[in-house]
């Protein structure tokens, strides 16, 4: 009997290259070691993912997921009916296919919040079409009091205080709450993930970590996290700490804000990056690219990263801890 | 007769890994292809550095600059005795190094500023050291108005608008004249040494480049900038530029500030990065380490470093823009 955990995918915007990435993923064996994956969507986009892919897969629509084997070889599809097939056209931001992409994304959150799906893996959607089908709200926020976007690149995994704020409010805005926040955040999700005793590293926000921010807000919420028993270091220069990181001085990174994070991940240049929402109510995975609109239809599309987050996502979901 | 440009090297704290880096870059002949090295410095500890690194050199000592030869297997130093070889003692900060150490930045720099020499090239000083010596004073200073911490690592090349200054205060000072100032400068500059149509990338300060600072500061700067016909970008997502700058996009990137740069350059982990001060009054090349204190002695210090900031500089000073 297969026990693996079950992942729940949906293939992003059925007009980019998410369903050919998808379909490139899982004709590879390597997933099905890890996990059982159910294709949330549309088994039409997924045909035509497959036939762009050209790869030799068989598509098989399923009812239930408990119908689901999870057999290399087969791409299982839970098809609601969201997507009218009519309605795909390569490289367009189309409002019904937005709408459809909301729909699958709450079709796997509910799965995911139910238990019967141990994660949701989301390839890129486009955030046009979503506007225009009014299904923004699918995608799970970024409060940063409670959310925080993290990026995983190998042994370089990132959890963000502030995402897209600006500097200047950033640096007004810093309290010992909010970078606690996200220490105490990180460190409880990493234990439920398989490791143990995490070692998180706190970047400061300024040049060599010596600001008034460190003073006032970063260093006092180290010290009280290392009070409750919390392995964490800092606050660290923001120069030093990534490459630490990737060293393998620390499972994970506290960056401030979302430069710091970003320059050291896309600067980097692992191949297979890939995102989450820590903290969010269920294991929601993402990938680091968008839908790519201008060379979708061509096969030439890589599936580094949405296997990247398959593979991450299952193991996080098994207690496994990070691959690297 | 070898025309050569010649380069003034001073061997850093004499009691850190300076001489014997230098040392270990002298005795290759790939310095004395591309310059004619001289260093500015004390023949004890030079003696001391070769017997570290365990390199089979020939020291000499020369009178005036004009005596050097510049041939591979000797290396020349000009000794003004401004340090008593007693003083050496391995991994210890004294105010008599630091002392000395200032003295040769001084004889380089004026080496540099008469035309004897093409460039300047720093070993690693020791801060507590020239602290202790009153000699801070001798390296070129970092006044963001006029001169602009540079780091180069292989293609990624950062000019920094501001350095070690807080995020609060980049953001409340950045003006259009000051980023202005550091993109014509680096125009200049890279013209100068040999890049005709030199491409900057200029980076945004906010996520996306999309704040307050974009708007009132950077992109009239840039736009001002392509006016007067130099070939800048900007404001570009800063999690973007530094990697575009390496696949080849750019010649250099304006980073707004200290750890944009740091950040991209530490952890893109090129080996052989160097820095200097663009705008200072002569080309003056330095490392990106320290005197590590705790590994000096040994023979295991990384060449590396010293050797890119030689080669670059020699490169810049012929006007054959930058090695990659």
């Amino acid at each position: 009997m297969n026990t693996k955990p079950r992942i729940a995918i949906t293939p992003g915007d059925p007009c980019g290259i998410g369903p050919e990435v998808v379909a490139k993923a899982l004709a590879m064996n390597e997933c099905f070691e890890v996990c059982r994956p159910i294709v949330v969507g549309s088994m039409a986009a997924m045909k035509q993912g497959i036939e762009i892919a050209k790869v030799d897969v068989r598509l098989l629509q399923v009812q239930d997921v408990d119908d689901c084997k999870g057999e290399p070889g087969t791409i299982e599809v839970l098809d609601s009916g969201a997507l009218d097939p009519n309605d795909i056209e390569l490289g367009v931001a189309k409002a019904e296919c937005g709408r459809a992409n909301g729909a699958w994304l709450g079709e796997a959150a509910d799965l995911a919040l139910s238990g019967q799906v141990a994660a949701s893996v989301m390839a890129p959607v486009n955030a046009e079409a979503l506007i225009k089908g009014g299904a923004v709200g699918q995608i799970v926020g970024t409060d940063p009091t409670q959310r925080y976007l993290t990026l995983l690149s190998g042994p370089l995994r990132v959890v963000h205080v502030f995402d897209h704020v600006n500097l200047e409010d950033v640096c007004r805005d810093m309290t010992a709450d909010l970078v606690l926040g996200a220490i105490r955040k990180t460190h409880t999700s990493l234990r439920g993930w398989g490791i143990p005793s995490p070692r998180l590293g706190v970047a400061g926000l300024n040049p060599h970590a010596q600001g008034p921010q460190e003073q006032a807000a970063i260093a006092p919420a180290v010290e009280q996290a290392m009070n409750e028993g919390i392995d964490a270091s800092g606050p660290i220069a923001p120069d030093t700490v990534f490459r630490q990181c990737i060293d393998g001085r620390y499972d994970v990174v506290i960056a401030m804000c979302h430069d710091q994070g970003h320059i050291a991940i896309k600067t980097w240049g692992f191949v297979g990056n890939c995102a989450m929402f820590l903290g969010a109510p269920y294991l929601f995975m993402s990938v680091g690219h968008g839908t790519a609109f201008d060379i979708v239809g061509r096969g030439i599309a890589s599936h580094e990263m949405i296997l990247a987050a398959i593979l991450q996502g299952a193991s996080l979901a098994d207690g496994r801890g990070f691959l690297d």
